[in-house]
């Protein structure tokens, strides 16, 4: 590709209105435009990536067996109304009226229209099992749609849906996927893990999450630097602690003026943090609770929300801390309650001795507490806490480190949920009908551009893995004067490397060189070919490739050799 | 391919509820399943069918220097209202409101949003002309969705946008698009015209619509038999008839007891058609008016609507037509009106003498009718009937003849409608901000699926051009006793054929000889290879094309010959 016949048009000043730095270097490198809150224009540059991505999907989503097809975008409410998801989605599902009075919705997932699909095309397990997928643009009404294509409201995912006589059936096509997945992901050039995951409003039985690692991801993982062991924070277990020690203080209370947070008492009395607990005040569905975990840790919401009665809880008010505990917030302790409350323990608080909380007085903390002497034990123990780097492996080997991912894949295992609510049926072998086992498995097409993005990037602009860069190399000429053999190198270069199949562009646009680099480092066009008169002079090319502190001289065999080797 | 790994779902009922022979065509061979009024599933066979498409529209496109982008499906009613067109495109514009109350539309073209692009990444008449296109899902509410994917609601639609400084380079791209165009439908193997055509509500200054040519098409086209003239019926014009001759007969009355139509009377008073005039009674804003046109002419519609007061007219009610008249339907005609009337004769009734008309009185007609003698002038004459076969071309070469045709194509001149109305400049040659010139180009991808059909089918089935097939070749192996020869001689020529670059399908499925195929003949397969035994033993195989009324015995090299050639 020529690049004077193409349209780039990159900025310098880094747009005020993004906030992460892949939103940034799409807006700066012209990938995409924005037409209307989360909703974007991808530019001639920004769909080349795009495809990029598309083509690895296709291929591997192919190779793995699965067939592809194609659902509407426009999806009538009757359909979601037999799976109850209609309602149960919510707002962030968009909802369209025709002009017959009629609702629609714009799809965000397929499971519906897959499923009446394979109930009119299937009806015995010979026809079994099949995944089909489609790579289609979906819609999701984000409350807040940001971060650019990261969170956009409407985007493009590769979804698929494997329909199984068995569930053994199921888990085995739900590991070809995992295993497709872990080339795809591979296959880009991205730096990923695959975690357990919960799942979520989808619902089902097995599920994992494949994330993109980069510092600036939405999601914690923790994974064992020894194992395969990789789960969302959310979900991580925190492994049970050692039996709970022996008494050996005298309860006592402190006094700590201005230590409302564990550290500043930690560190007032000389303690570790790990002596002191926690203690946060919520609402749930049956009043007051004081959830405790160690002053080292933090609550996990999810976690907490698992237990009886706070599925929905809420943080409590000041006015609700004052009835319960008598004191303000800083202060707050499972002791001396003003009213009787519920106690929800961390298992590691659980098993504490001699341990510090607030004295449910302004000013006042207790140490030496201990449980069954000094307060009853608590209602509830639970793990409720986030894992943190160090925590033991679930899985006993090793012990967890800590990352944070963006969210690119899931596979689940449905089960017979959708089947199930669509009276979708096969005959079995007996001649029996039964309701199909299901699998889904989504990729965040568009998604994954931003989030590669977000792990390869530098002061210059982005550093595209070479499978997803709009161009895999490109050849810029230098050629103030017009020389005509100058012109007749670069061309020849150009159709050279296309011809042997490695994607390049040329950049013809006669920009002088500083401009015309720092172009191709802001779109992070992989390996770079500098055709010039003193080159040419010396028989050899420029070549620097985007990750290279520096450019090197080589011929065109070597510049051949580190083109295709990277 | 192998079959037994695809999703093949044919029927052999033809489905009650499709009324042309595409739909049922798609729907026998499991093509496409319906989802909703308008909304289609597309299969894995039917994508691959709309993939090939595709495919030669983005070659063409790209070749022709077009940039391919993509833009949202969802865009909001602010720029839509910009051009007027939120309230002007009416109800086929599907409307969306999000959850924070704002109103959106599902977009069935992308003028504004292309303009939208264009104005915030173009500043200088340096950058043009561009021409930017897209593949995208579009939508139409059709107040009738109906022919299957002929007039879905939800359809896959190619749209370029090009931008221009002077309307001579328009002009220059407007032609560049027409031939690309016709590389597209020669390509895709389809017999098909371009012809002039009405620039309907998009606007703009000239047009040209491609239509496939089939007997089932919505559209009637008129074309020279003796040079490129053609153009929609709507359209085209009616040459200017030769001079009125001198009046040679009196005027007389003749009962017409019975004879309602021109042709009744004429074959009662033994004249030709040609000398009988029809009445056409209308409404329009400025009350009764009667059309006037020779008795073997037909009232074109679109004609008559560009006549002052005439944009919204209807016909008149037989209230109307008694009140102006003084008489019932069947006898009317211009002379002796019971009020004053607007006459509007076609220029061929103008141009006529002693002609027959209506009464105005049940079960009489008059004869000899002459202009000016027996009746004033009339108030317009006008080119307002349709062309029939065998009139003069309007270029001066040949006659016309008529075809029905299936729009599948539109390039449209804009001009500066949309750039002006969004403020949409750049700055010329001399500084001055001036509003680009615009062209728009339109390809009904998923509609060109089934005018394909419509226009290649027999009672077996789709007879699918090479270059759209699902497949452009099938090896169809009987094997019966489950011979490894035959087995690895068929899997052979599979691989083979796909290594040689034709994309060619393995029927292993196991199916009698029978079944097999009438689906591969259903479904429309170019080219059909047969290995048996009894064909390995003598060396040869089995070859048919679809087309061919019977099958022959070749070698292998003989075999290749046909399917390369075809």
């Amino acid at each position: 590709m020529r690049l004077s016949q193409f349209h780039l048009r990159t900025e310098k000043e880094t747009p005020a209105d993004a906030e992460i730095t892949s939103h940034k270097l799409m807006l700066k490198a012209g990938m995409v435009r924005k037409l209307a809150a989360g909703l974007y224009t991808w530019s001639p540059l920004g769909l080349r990536v795009l495809r990029k991505v598309e083509a690895v999907v296709r291929e591997e989503m192919d190779a793995a067996g699965a067939i592809e097809m194609a659902m509407p975008s426009v999806q009538p409410k009757e359909l979601w109304e037999e799976t109850g998801r209609w309602a149960k989605f919510g707002p962030q599902l968009l909802k369209i009226r025709d002009r017959k009075e009629q609702d629609y919705c714009f799809t965000p997932t397929a499971e519906e229209a897959v499923t009446d699909f394979f109930r009119q095309e299937f009806s015995s397990y010979k026809q079994l099992p099949v995944n089909f997928y489609q790579v289609t643009t979906k819609f999701r009404d984000e409350i807040r749609p940001r971060f650019g294509v990261m969170r956009a409201r409407e985007f493009v995912m590769k979804d698929a849906y494997s329909f199984h006589v068995s569930d053994d059936d199921l888990q085995r096509e739900y590991r070809n996927m995992y295993d497709a997945y872990t080339r795809i992901f591979t296959r880009l050039g991205l730096k990923f893990r695959a975690v357990f995951a919960d799942t979520g409003a989808i619902g089902g039985s097995a599920s994992h999450e494949f994330h993109v690692l980069a510092d600036s991801g939405e999601d914690a993982l923790a994974f064992s630097e020894s194992s395969d062991y990789a789960a969302n924070v959310e979900l991580a277990e925190a492994v049970s602690p050692g039996p709970r020690p022996a008494a050996t203080e005298t309860l006592r209370r402190v006094e700590t003026p201005m230590q409302k947070t564990c550290e500043d008492v930690a560190a007032l009395l000389g303690i570790p943090l790990q002596r002191t607990v926690k203690s946060v005040a919520v609402t749930g569905d049956d009043g007051f609770v004081l959830a405790l975990v160690r002053g080292d840790h933090t609550v996990n919401e999810i976690k907490l929300a698992k237990l009886p009665g706070l599925a929905d809880y809420r943080l409590a008010t000041e006015a609700e801390i004052l009835e319960h505990l008598g004191s303000t917030p800083g202060f707050l302790g499972p002791l001396n309650p003003r009213k009787k409350i519920r106690v929800v323990a961390d298992r590691s608080v659980a098993a504490m001795a001699d341990f510090v909380v607030g004295a449910n007085e302004a000013g006042f903390h207790i140490a030496g507490v201990n449980w069954g002497r000094d307060l009853p034990e608590p209602d509830d123990t639970a793990d409720i806490r986030n894992v943190q780097a160090g925590d033991a492996s679930p899985d006993g080997n090793g012990t967890l480190a800590l990352a944070r991912g963006i969210e690119v894949g899931h596979v689940f295992a449905l089960g017979r949920k959708y089947s199930e609510a669509m009276g979708c049926t096969v005959l079995d072998a007996d001649g029996r009908a039964v309701h199909p086992a299901m699998g889904c498995y989504g990729i965040g097409v568009s998604r994954i551009v931003a989030a590669a993005i977000e792990q390869n990037h530098d002061e210059a602009g982005i550093r595209w893995p070479d499978a997803m860069a709009p161009w895999r190399a490109v050849v810029c000429m230098i050629n103030p004067k017009g020389n005509a053999e100058v012109t007749a190198a670069a061309e020849a270069l150009h159709r050279e490397f296309n011809a042997a199949g490695i994607d390049t562009a040329f950049d013809d646009r006669g920009l002088r060189p500083g401009a015309m680099f720092a172009d191709m480092e802001l779109i992070g066009i992989p390996h770079r070919i500098v055709v010039s008169e003193r080159g040419l002079a010396a028989g050899t090319f420029e070549y620097r490739a985007r990750s290279a502190a520096e450019a090197e001289q080589l011929d065109r065999a070597a510049v051949l050799a580190r083109i295709a080797g990277g």
